[in-house]
């Protein structure tokens, strides 16, 4: 059998007889011809057939000729074709595919998920979604991290006591993990550079359009550094292999049409209280949505930068296990990314002594008993530490200019959401 | 400051004045000087210092001169040394890190799994396990496969009714997804070809040295193929991919004194009634673990392989998705990847039309309602497929040799063990 060409390819092959195969896109039956769009994983193929054909998203494989065609999408099309049905559908989808933009609800499309993907739009944002974590995994592989796999079923909710989903594990109370915060930092003991790409889970009581039940978070944990600089500083190489790798998907960002944008060398930062200080606040813990904004509005004006970290939040308003200021011990030594007003990743320096850990959980009302399991491997001489945790998810939808984080997500969970 | 030159790297600066850092690995005082063996991610460095020294684990940072040197580790070692303490243990650990082996019980190291990892033997068998799911990716990014993140959370337990995690997801059932395996047909319909890389979850109630109640699986999945014989060549490309990325960690396998087998171009295969034939045994559905060694054994006799595929099991023993063989169809179109005398790898063809998908459950006495969400994707053309999957903390037990599935997992889940 001659090999399969795939539908970008079938430009190149002009003159010569070729196998494709994929699903019929769009059919249209004219006086004496019939077009039978055939998709495949790479775009769409033109056939000139005769007779009727096939409803939409029949699989079929298509031998013929290719012959140059300026009307054709890509520039040629096949001709004098033998086509065999490979499965025939049962039911029309609930919308048409063919179309530029799938026209349906969200709710439609997420309660179809695994039909309305195949639309060329959606699958490219998961094809850039994809290409972005490889580009974070080679780009800390470069660095000398090492990738871990950690467990999702913990015995006591540490992150935070609320927004845990409970497990019956065979007749013992456990939990689903939160995120993989103290596995990764334990491993900074064990390899200095850590990172983990994973699903984390929130029982997460908010209906918007940034919250799920479950998201994949892209996580770094680094020793032997200095300050939170120095994370912020793998972060920015991490941000730019992210964007370098989504930016090679060019088809995928025609389709969409959409361009990566630039990261600086450097990207801008300012310390919370200098960004206090330019917005006007005063005595205010943390920023709102609108004073996000207005620092990336400002970072674009003045540093032609669509990133830029916000550091040192005041301790109050970070978790326990972070690493406060030395000069200034009510602010951290932390960060926030911004990207085009929002925030992307979350990251700072951690407390590496185990009496810091002691002190910490003290001076918040936290038993040290909870935590013991986490604090024992501070016993044991831990290096200086920090990293970030990025959602994927949230990645993508701001990449991509996607309002709502569902629409990034295969099957997304939420709290009216189980399946499909 | 000096930027710090990595132990493995030490060599390369002989004449040099450089700064290492990393953890006490070991200190020995003798009269007139003493030793300080430094440990990082890369291996060991030399300290030559006077006085005593600092305990087992404590974590410091040296500037010195890099003499070479025969007796020392690596050739090479540091004097005239300025150290720098930058974090003290507050307790030794419960065993010698130092020591060629860790000698203590596997639930002490269980236990103390965050430091019983630092020693160098079983961080190397993790560097292994990353360089693996490196290959495997790498692999079968090359091939045209996309990567996808599914939900954890699933509405019924599809794969098997047992065995499985239940979660009070908001109030409703939920349980804890043993495989990805309908998400990742459901995606073939989207991308033709996909993978993932994630945590499944089995409430396994036997107490082995193989089971665990969460573990990594390697899943793929791709359309388009003619039988399983298409699915088994990605496997041994991705195998060989895997084989080739653990091959270059070339200091990981040294300390772990294992070499990386070899797999044929063309990985031998035997169909299941052949191999019954070949053992002696009738009408047996399954092979019992002493025909899986048998038959190894065979392969490499013969085809001087360690590797084997087993295909076409009796359809009885796989589960209600797999695709029968058409010419027998009492044998499916599935298979095992044995390799030294164990099972490996399962998978197969799957069934495409919704109408196979009604009958098969049907012929199993199956409520085709409680599939209804997995089913739908039927009715809208899916190509024939089919896919695998594997499990890396079995991968990598079984190509470095260890006995114990739990000492190939950072902090395994089972039966007794929800912490640390």
């Amino acid at each position: 059998m001659i090999s399969r060409v795939m539908a970008v390819d079938l430009r190149a092959h002009v003159g010569r007889r070729v196998r494709v195969a994929g699903w019929v896109h769009r059919r249209r039956e004219l006086k004496s011809v019939t077009f039978l769009v055939v998709r495949d994983r790479t775009g769409v193929a033109q056939v000139v057939t005769s007779g009727s054909g096939m409803p939409e998203e029949t699989v079929i494989e298509v031998c013929g000729d290719v012959v140059a065609s300026t009307q054709a999408p890509g520039g040629s099309e096949i001709t004098s074709p033998e086509i065999t049905v490979l499965s025939a559908p049962t039911a029309a989808p609930p919308f048409d595919l063919y179309r530029p933009a799938l026209s349906a609800t969200l709710p439609t499309i997420l309660d179809n998920a695994a039909v309305a993907l195949r639309h060329p739009r959606l699958r490219a944002q998961f094809e850039i979604a994809a290409a972005s974590v490889a580009g974070f995994r080679s780009t800390l592989d470069s660095l000398g991290f090492t990738e871990t796999h950690t467990p999702k079923i913990v015995a006591s909710a540490t992150e935070s006591g609320a927004n845990v989903f409970g497990i019956d594990y065979f007749g013992q109370r456990a939990y689903l993990a939160q995120s993989p915060q103290f596995y990764k930092q334990a491993m900074v003991g064990v390899f200095e550079r850590v990172y983990e790409v994973g699903p984390v889970f929130r029982a997460e009581p908010h209906d918007t359009a940034r919250h799920l039940a479950q998201y994949t978070s892209l996580d770094a944990e680094l020793g032997f550094i200095s300050s939170h600089f120095d994370v912020m500083a793998v972060l920015r190489s991490a941000v730019a292999g992210m964007l370098a790798a989504a930016a090679a998907r060019t088809q995928a960002l025609a389709t969409l049409e959409v361009t990566v944008p630039q990261v600086p060398s450097e990207i801008p930062w300012i310390h919370f209280a200098d960004a206090q200080r330019l917005l006007g606040v005063e005595d205010e813990p943390d920023l709102a949505p609108e004073h996000e904004r207005r620092l990336s509005a400002w970072a674009l004006a003045e540093h032609g930068s669509e990133f830029l970290f916000v550091t040192g939040y005041p301790m109050v308003k970070r978790p326990f296990y972070t690493h406060p200021d030395p000069a200034r011990p009510a602010y951290s030594n932390s960060f926030d990314l911004l990207f085009r007003g929002l925030e992307l990743v979350t990251g700072g320096q951690r407390l590496h002594t185990h009496s810091a850990y002691l002190e910490a959980l003290a001076a918040r009302g936290l038993p040290a008993e909870a935590y013991a399991s986490y604090l024992d491997v501070f016993k044991y001489g831990m290096p200086p530490h920090g990293g970030f945790a990025l959602g994927l998810e949230r990645w993508t939808s701001r990449l991509l200019g996607v309002a709502n984080i569902r629409q990034t997500t295969l099957f997304p969970r939420d709290l009216h959401r189980l399946n499909p």
